[in-house]
């Protein structure tokens, strides 16, 4: 038996960077900007805890681009190598060096925000560069170092002309790799990667126009001057206390996360906690759509001011991905598998923190201005119904502020609504009868009928309502959602008295009769009931069991397997105390009986949206002859 | 000035490879079956050319799962390793290993699939394993090898027991990684990445149903035994010539890409080229539905029948993304960025290939049998519109296949259209008009008036049609499209011949005003036409050009910037030749003309779509009156 130890030469870590980079090449200066920046945070550490005894001042970072050298420069005013440490942190690709450093000055590794992969994240330059140069003079007072390398195992090292403290990182971009000498393409990377880093960064010079002077003519022009061009905010709203912040600079934040977002936000949650996990940031409700899928992936995540992505899956709770703003957090693992990711402790500590502070941010919204909530009910509702079915705390939490608007908007809260119709919507098995519509328009006179017997008709035209009731009626005892065109209104909510018919039993056989004769379709069923005269004459009614199960297919899960195929199933509900039946039975002519049955069952499926094409065009013509 | 090596020392190639494997860790698996795949495929290689003077044998890759003992075991019956090769490719991280040995048999290389890079995959077990053991037997007669090394930079190596040829990799799982002990999840992902691999793998048995012997009882149970469970298929049909491939053979090759898919494919192309490029794959023409996005990514990608991902944007044509199937290409440069792979020059190449050979299928089907082609149009037509409106070179090859169907089911090529309408649709200024409507119920009365003209109405309702249309209208001469209901029918293709209105200029400013009173909706703007008698008394239009730019604008792109919010606007056409239109004017009472109108004027808003809630509600009430 023998031991020994793996080597990795050089000529290995080149392939080895390019092979495993899956991600695009274009992380490369998100690596080096985060160098820069670790280096300035860590001469501002030295400074304040006396260990280096310079001016820190108002360090940047520059990137210039040089395009007719086919160069990019990334240069920064921070700490600085001597020579002994270009050898030991860039020669040794040194992973190890800021974790040395961090564990000497472990109290302040925090604070200052270092993250520490130096050599590693240097060598995804070579991603995009065939040859590097380091130009770096330390804060100590030594000599400067000029480093070159071609990508090939071997480098240079030598004095270097450099008079200001700081590193720059000079690199050679290869011929397939020229994108990274566009303007456009690198302020686009800066936005994307850089935006809210702690030191700012300067890429170029942009003209400002001054105030004009006051003994200015008037055609004088103002005079401008050309000052940096910064890309980031190091200090993004999210690092500050709540405190700190009013209202404006929250919605100003919203617009420098979303610049191309014209609506304002309804209102934001700051996520402030450090203990047992870390976590920062802010979340904001947008006004939401009826499509569920389309508006996820808007939250960023970033890791100390640094982007890392935005796909939170796993790490938000399914339904608040609908939400947009910024999670910041070190105690994110990043490089696991989404299945881990699900497993962890810390991380659905996290998740369940932020469900929970959204419910308290809501709940207080609700109490605090319960009109502007109400205003507001409509935009948000989708992902507070989408939380409650999908998370059971949420849903406990929610029984307090969830709304359920009727037709005539009018906000109720569940206990509210309960206490509201509870004397008059209670059938007389004691079950409580929610009526509701799916579509104002459509529905118009099923509501008109619910209302005239003293109903309150909710508005519930979510896509995943269906859902929702069928927890809520299995989760509260003796109560029922039913859609107003669901049955004829007497039926949906039954009372123990009961209308007499004016028809003989006889004449119900003889009318029933007649009207099958008319009607060819068998997908109605015929159900003579006896109703207020005043009521419709003939009503098409959907069940509600049959049409809710389909609903619920639809958007997807529950339901019943199969149920999303089968034909649809109407009832014609005929009032045979009706004005208009009895003349119907009274008629002798067959003709003549036929056109009124036609035109009444015509006016009955216009009424729920059911005549359509050539029976619509036919109708029409059939109603001018009558006009005249 | 100095120069040196760079020094990677081993400490540092774990934190390297857990920090850049950006994507799931669960790639290992395939690192280590595309090793194992590649040290048989070099042991087929070698006997074939004689190089190595052992029996090839029908080798397979075992994987088996220890949950008690942690471990998961990758097992081939390849080529093997020496304590020589062991020490080269293994402890020297020798990504150059595959590389010489390609140099060797170079003409070899492309056939036997060798891919390459064996140590770098090798080392990405240490994602998911805490230790990892080799024991391998060379095919060379030298003794076995047990080399293990547990993530710290020092291995050990001694001779092994192993009888059998072959390697066995044995991997220690760590505790963040357990999921990778679940039968399910190792099937998941052998089903993911290894499910078209070329040497057979197994991963534990089956119990397979044997036919019963002729002498058998009928009561006797039907034998069964144990065989293996081969998770793969080592022959995917494009790896075959297309002349070997029956219709039954694609049928099973895309149920085997989509088990829970149980529509059939309308067709498939088979693609099979080797140069400029080497290419091959099988594309399938799904139905498709109006929905443009929700039904992308479902290519594969493969190289060397290892898959690679589902996202083949920027290699297939964005249009074509709808399609399903499989491309198998070593050609495709992998780890670059979007922007490179586009202004690849042999991507590009490939990209134009792909549609030409997807144009050129269509355009065999629609020759060979245009029966069966029509009857398919509805489910591919969104995706050869698509592609006409983004690729100008498909637009001209689909000027031969492309149909343009009657709202009566009659399938037209654009020159046939021409042909058979150019006599009747021609308008007094030359221009061809191509009526069309978009829903055949919702605009019935509209097709009924333009058939009585004796005209062809298109049915064009894919969600893309409106910039197609206009597209053909700026890229022929003398063309415009013109819904049915964007005028009366008489004004969308104005003939010489004008009709001669039965009222003077007096009664129809009388009649004007008479309407004006009682239309309070300023959106009508009210025309008087002289019409048949025949025809509709009112009818209500909507202008082609404001409608179809808001068309336009909700399918993105193209439109004019803010029309989308513009309200709608409608003309109340009415004819002064209809009978009613004169009892109107003759009515004397302004109640009885009020109501007449009114009817009318709902009848026509009806006939449009435009009648809902509390105004059909009303107008059925007033409708069973009349009915009385």
């Amino acid at each position: 038996m023998a031991t020994g130890k793996i080597n990795v030469s050089v000529e290995n870590i080149f392939p080895l960077i390019k092979k495993f980079l899956y991600s695009d090449h274009e992380i490369f200066l998100r690596e080096l900007v985060s160098n820069a920046t670790d280096a300035t945070l860590k001469l501002k550490h030295l400074t304040a805890i006396g260990e280096a005894k310079v001016e820190y001042g108002n360090p940047i970072i520059e990137i210039k681009v040089d395009k007719k050298g086919k160069k990019l420069h990334i240069i920064d005013e921070g700490i600085g190598m001597t020579e002994e440490e270009v050898k030991k942190y860039i020669n040794e690709v040194a992973f190890s060096g800021a974790e040395e450093f961090l564990n000497k000055y472990e109290d302040g590794g925090k604070d200052t925000g270092i993250i520490g992969h130096f050599g590693l994240g240097f060598y995804s330059s070579f991603m995009v560069a065939n040859k590097v140069e380091i130009l770096t003079k330390s804060y100590k007072d030594e000599p400067a170092v000029h480093w070159s390398c071609d990508g090939s195992p071997k480098f240079t090292i030598k004095k270097g002309k450099k008079e200001n403290r700081g590193t720059e990182i000079i690199l050679h971009i290869a011929d397939d790799s020229t994108e990274f000498l566009e303007d456009h393409r690198i302020t686009e990377l800066l936005k994307k990667y850089n935006k809210f880093m702690p030191i700012p960064i300067k890429f170029g010079t942009k003209t400002e126009t001054l105030p004009k002077p006051e003994d200015a003519k008037e055609d004088d022009p103002a005079p401008t001057k050309e000052v940096d061009n910064i890309i980031n905010n190091p200090n993004p709203a999210w690092t500050k206390q709540p405190t700190d912040l009013k209202d404006e600079d929250y919605s100003a934040f919203y617009r420098e996360l979303y610049p191309m977002q014209f609506e304002e936000p309804l209102f934001h949650i700051h996520l402030n906690v450090d203990y047992p996990f870390n976590l920062t940031g802010i979340l904001y409700f947008p006004k939401l759509t009826q499509d569920l899928n389309i508006q996820k992936d808007r939250i960023q995540l970033y890791q100390n001011q640094v982007f890392v992505t935005d796909n939170v899956e796993g790490i938000v709770p399914e339904f608040l991905t609908m939400l947009r703003g910024v999670i910041d957090s070190p105690d994110i693992p990043l490089n696991v598998s989404r299945s881990y990711l699900q497993a962890d402790g810390a991380v659905k500590k996290i998740s369940s923190y932020i469900t929970r502070k959204v419910a308290d941010k809501l709940n207080s919204l609700f109490k605090n201005n319960r009109e502007d909530f109400e205003k507001k009910w409509n935009d948000i509702k989708i992902v507070i119904e989408y939380g409650m079915l999908s998370e059971e705390k949420f849903f406990e939490k929610a029984e307090k502020f969830a709304l359920y608007p009727t037709v005539d908007n009018h906000y109720f809260t569940f206990e509210e609504l309960q206490g509201k119709i509870k004397d008059t919507q209670t059938d007389k098995d004691d079950k409580l009868v929610v009526l509701y519509a799916s579509d104002k328009e459509a529905q118009h006179s099923y509501i008109e009928a619910a209302k005239a017997k003293g109903y309150e008709v909710l508005l519930m035209d979510s896509p995943i309502i269906a859902h929702l009731m069928q927890k809520l009626e299995t989760s509260k005892e003796k109560l029922s959602f039913a859609r107003v065109d669901a049955d004829h209104i007497d039926n949906l909510i039954k009372k123990e008295d009961t209308q007499i018919s004016k028809l003989s039993d006889e004449e119900k056989d003889k009318l029933k009769a007649n009207l099958e004769e008319v009607i060819e379709d068998k997908s109605y069923t015929i159900q003579l009931e006896a109703m207020d005269s005043d009521a419709a004459p003939f009503i098409i009614t959907e069940p509600e069991f049959m049409r809710r199960m389909k609903d619920m297919q639809k958007t997807g899960g529950g339901g019943m397997f199969g149920m999303g195929n089968m034909p649809d199933m109407y009832n014609l509900i005929v009032n045979t105390n009706h004005e208009l039946v009895g003349e119907i039975l009274n008629t002798k002519t067959a003709k003549k009986r036929e056109r009124l049955i036609n035109q009444s069952i015509d006016l009955a499926r216009l009424s729920k949206g059911l005549l359509k094409g050539e029976e619509l065009t036919n109708f029409i013509k059939r109603s001018y002859e009558m006009v005249k």
